[in-house]
């Protein structure tokens, strides 16, 4: 049979536009080789979240007595258990995509997906056996795996990668964790809080490099005071495993220094899967491990798109899922908008957590733009205070002439809620007194947003 | 010495019009017979917030398990140790005012302040001594006071209202709520989780009457499922007191019953402060227990304002402040926009936490508009589950042919920080479309508005 489109991948960016297409009246076809729903679902976003709530609660019980709870006995993180509970997680999720397949008849196809020919998927399944499978469209989504740097190669056992780190068998006494993006400091607040001892490496002159200074700076703050070790504009020179003990040799700005861990985690961001799915037989262009595509997905070649982690842009989910459905409207025959890939939110879910939108402050001015900035700091929300949680601040920053929104980086307690707010002002082109005069729930964290906007115009009432 | 201008109250309304107007270059006083920040700051919205978030970190340690935390002893919650931390988190807010009124050169005076004539104010001291002090605009922010019913007189003791919730000295057996507005259910909840035996009476067919039907049927569920009595269309006849039990008649839709609890809450509304505080000697016009203002909060004295819960309107601090704001700003000569009371966002900080904006879908339909109601369910998002945090929805009501958001109603986790982006949107008039284009990072619980809105159309993915 031939399908009007194949998608290569069932991650959030396949199987989102394999729904949107059912949506739109195309007879879809998913082919997977692993479990539906991809890393996001199963080894990402949603493990993740799920391993980083057990950590809060944690944290919330040894810190019970501050709330009035008092817990005679003791308190242990069961590291076993919460792996359990973050795996029973991401299978209830991967099911429900299973579910959303089926009530939109798409057909999954289990194998390796490969581009034969223009039209054509052949598919490799467990045993070896191939199949080919038409389409008029054929879209590429095969997202990312875990890149490895040759001083680090992984051996999923000592030295590890993220996947490792979603089901260590048990709590380990110490953690290297090389790299601070999201994934990075993810885990590291994560081990840290359970009571590993961690050391962060991070070979950029700040933590969560891509964010702006003043958040990175924060989070370093946080960090620290939770007895993290962190070593910036660092980076590992080699790892020797001697029995059960990592011994790492990093370059500091004050010269080379040997650490020893019991596990060593590399997080040094991610590498596309564009290997071996048939880019180069159909002539398929790329550039710098990307594939090349225009605002509407689509290859150099007729009839081949590509979308998510395998084409230039954020590696993250959301955009993935949105270059999805872009696509397939555009298939369709629908208008779609082009992304604008100047509004997209990045997060992460460490404690503080981080949100950001936009341009950073260094960003907007080398770009040579005149700015006002507003911040406002989580010590003067009474929400933040009634919380327990007055780490963090939201810092804005709008054009000096059109008070237009450029940026906005948040760090703390529920700003990976409340980062949409500023994703939806800037859809819109809203200005600051937009903001100071958009009446903001009393007590709430939202309301800093509020505040971080008056402070830029001198409006600010609680400083 | 004369003033510009003298605010006769504390709280959200009058210390925030306080500190605009010093902003604005006007030399002002503000009086005040209590503790600084009123109601809200020390026996309303801050305080409440730091005793359910303590509820909320005992029901985690609860249910530590589920998330992979070990308690091997009894966890108990100290409602003494509670109401302490409450109470410093209560003061520490409201030496933050103390701090805000100093930096911005806002006298502060003791005692009752009272219109004495145009451009006078009189103020009665602890002792009884009376000052006169001048300005040329008096804003009156006096705020309100718990409502008594004549068959529920609050003695303080069995029969509390809302401060006596606040501050009670150890944890009664059993305790009858009576009315499930904000106050009513958030103490509700509150209690409950701690282990007292809590029955709900709501003289409205549900709880949380002012809420979309939908939203009110969800949290008498998870009340209801959290082992709390329910007794909607209910209506308490009368209390006596016999020894240390309450004995309460409550008529109900089935006929009269009699239920016996340790204490009594009344949470049947408020009361503006209206009462002896010169209106009738001026002549200030008043309707129903309001002070009645224009749009700039003027009343038909001239130099005389008001703002706040003593103005028809919501009574809700975001509101108060907001039109002090507007009432100041337009004292000094700019040109302030009215507030528009149609997009007012109202809280409720139970679990689940409950937020909403705009129309219900009710009074859309009386208002003959034809809708789109889109919906997303908790149950269906991915951070929810890994939160552990199912329970819930978010609800979009637009208007069919314009497709403008006409009502937004939330219940969940983290709901009452995602309320803020559907007030701008508002603001802003925002489409559905607009919404469903607003890339929302993955995974939050805001997704589950950009899933909500494309439910409306047709176009979401993920059920």
């Amino acid at each position: 049979m031939k399908y009007d489109i194949i998608i290569v991948g069932s991650g959030p960016g396949g199987y989102v536009a394999a729904i949107r297409a059912a949506q739109l009246g195309k007879k879809v076809a998913i082919v997977e080789k692993s479990e539906l729903g991809g890393i996001c679902l199963n080894w990402g976003c949603i493990p993740t979240k799920a391993l980083l709530k057990s950590a809060q609660v944690y944290q919330y019980t040894r810190e019970a007595s501050q709330f009035g709870v008092t817990i005679s006995g003791e308190v242990r993180p069961d590291l076993e258990a919460m792996v359990k509970r973050s795996r029973a997680v991401a299978e209830g999720m991967s099911k429900g995509v299973q579910f959303l397949m089926k009530k939109n008849k798409i057909d999954i196809i289990t194998g390796f997906g490969k581009l034969k020919q223009k039209g054509v998927v052949e598919v490799t399944d467990g045993t070896g056996k191939k199949s080919e499978y038409q389409a008029d469209h054929i879209i590429l989504a095969t997202g990312a795996r875990s890149r490895e740097l040759p001083q680090l190669k992984q051996d999923g056992k000592k030295i590890i990668g993220y996947r490792e780190a979603l089901t260590l068998p048990k709590l380990p006494a110490s953690m290297i964790v090389v790299g601070s993006g999201a994934i990075g400091s993810e885990f590291a607040w994560f081990y840290n809080t359970l009571g590993t001892k961690v050391t962060l490496v991070e070979y950029m002159p700040n933590i969560l490099p891509l964010e702006d200074e003043e958040v990175s700076k924060q989070l370093e703050r946080s960090f620290k005071k939770e007895g993290m070790e962190i070593y910036t504009s660092s980076s590992v020179e080699s790892v020797t495993v001697e029995k059960d003990v990592c011994k790492v040799k990093i370059k500091t700005a004050s010269g080379e220094i040997q650490k020893e861990a019991e596990i060593v985690l590399s997080a040094v961001g991610i590498t596309a899967n564009i290997e071996n799915i048939g880019l180069e037989e159909l002539g398929v262009k790329t550039d710098k491990g990307k594939v090349l595509v225009d605002a509407y997905y689509r290859t150099n070649v007729e009839g081949i798109y590509a979308i998510g982690d395998i084409v230039p842009g954020p590696a993250l989910a959301h955009v993935a899922s949105a270059e999805g459905i872009v696509c397939v409207e555009k298939i369709a025959g629908l208008n779609p908008e082009p992304i604008n890939y100047q509004n997209i939110p990045g997060c992460v879910y460490t404690m503080p957590e981080v949100a950001s939108v936009g341009m950073t402050e260094k960003e907007a001015k080398e770009k040579g733009l005149e700015i006002k900035v507003g911040k406002f700091p989580y010590t003067a929300s009474g929400k933040a205070s009634a919380a327990g949680h007055k780490d963090g601040f939201v810092k804005l920053i709008f054009d000096a002439k059109y008070s237009e929104l450029l940026g906005a980086h948040l760090i703390g307690y529920n700003v990976t809620e409340m980062i949409a707010e500023l994703v939806v002002a800037r859809n819109l082109e809203t200005t600051g007194h937009e903001l100071i005069k958009s009446i903001h729930p009393h007590p709430t964290m939202s309301e800093a947003i509020m505040e971080a906007a008056a402070q830029a115009y001198g409006e600010v009432i609680h400083l």
